[in-house]
């Protein structure tokens, strides 16, 4: 990573790396729209991973995160080859049961960001099937975690 | 289609349908989140292409559509088996390059709203690699198909 | 579905129809080799349910399919707009755990086969973590089901 | 990568790696059959570009690769967090149009072979739309690569 990227990503935690595919590109010979959406999933379950110590999330007991809304903006094509370096934070906790994930993909051929996606997210008990308080133990990891921004 | 599908969809146009597919679903047993950026894809190609006389796009020559900004509004979780019904309207064309597309994917199984999906798509030229106006004739087809909202 | 298509068919089961979808294409403007292994997952999942009355499969309790070896004969680039029809037939029950499921794909644009997707399943004890015989009833399925072949 | 891997590679070319992602697994929580394939893919693309010199493919002109039969062995079902190694190497030239490619697919977590994917390549002649013979520097640099095969 060199340090034009390493700057845009510095106040984003979780960094992955992610190789394109050749498979990722569409008939229109860029990567197609909804591998961001992907990719950007991979770097959110990083950072969520990244509050749990790296344990695997399990999404089929208790409370666990559950996408609301998703907002994506593109600002580079990508195409293959290329790798893309992905960092989160979260920029927001509006309520008790919801958290805002920013998330940067950046270009590594552009060492520029190729797209930002926003996610909204929701704390949900997959037992009792409806929205719960997002636990406690992990609001203090996330303010631990973006200490600059709250 | 029921008509209560038929209601919910009864601004919307270029309807498709889509089935569910049991690869479309992720570990935690519901359609993955990208999924709902895929067949929005598909609503929005054949939006387009019915302005086109259901011509196939043909995104090599001259000006075509580049997606900009994806919002998309998880409302239901969807799951295999089930089939989802997709129209979609242009709400507005805030400049001359560009046109804000809405999707609405209903599930077969709720007759309900799962997602909505707005698109900001900005006219390009693929030649010149620059924006440029939205042709003529499809902001005058895009005017016609949406008479009840201009 | 026309009568070529059907005769194409006719000995082959659980009969589904996908629309292709743009997104399934690729930068060499065709649908990509990936999307056919994924519709063929589609259709041996139609079987197996019609085996089981319909209802979904459930992966996570006691014997079920696992899916040994993939074979995909491509035989016909596929493109959109176009739609495709799968059947499915179980050609052999080489061992009291395997079964081979034998799917063609038709192409409602060319009235021909596409793709022809031979796949080795074996059953699996998903508790115990190995290979299982095929369940007697599941066996007996298969048989009145192929009752031309076996 | 590991001694243990650089052994079980150690005859393959064009190694890449990929980490797999967690929308890579379906809902039996693991790695999705048609993954392998899109790995696959990228494997063999890379082998590709190694014997045009690092140049990305260009499938829309004159004679370019088709994939005319593949062949996917699953041995380990993979899970995220993994990592994967892939390396290719060409098996057989059984004609003077077609190459076997054989792609390892090895998991980082388990040190072993998660899968074995065969393609049978056919040179394509992209604007008379036939089967051409495979380029001369092609083979050349094939039979190079694999100077102990043949």
């Amino acid at each position: 990573m060199t340090d034009a990227i390493k700057n845009i990503l510095i106040d984003y935690h979780a960094l992955i790396e992610l190789p394109i595919q050749w498979g990722d590109m569409d008939s229109a010979n860029h990567v197609n729209n909804v591998m961001y959406a992907r990719y950007s999933e991979s770097a959110r379950i990083a950072y969520l991973e990244r509050l749990e110590k790296e344990k695997p999330l399990n999404f089929s007991n208790d409370v666990g995160p559950i996408l609301a809304e998703l907002n994506i903006l593109y600002k580079i094509p990508l195409s293959y080859p290329d790798v893309v370096y992905l960092g989160t934070k979260v920029i927001a906790l509006p309520d008790e049961y919801s958290y805002i994930m920013e998330t940067l993909i950046v270009s590594k051929k552009y060492e520029k960001i190729a797209c930002k996606a926003t996610a909204r997210m929701v704390s949900y008990d997959y037992n009792k099937k409806q929205k719960a308080p997002t636990p406690e133990w992990m609001r203090i990891k996330i303010e631990e975690t973006e200490k600059r921004l709250f």
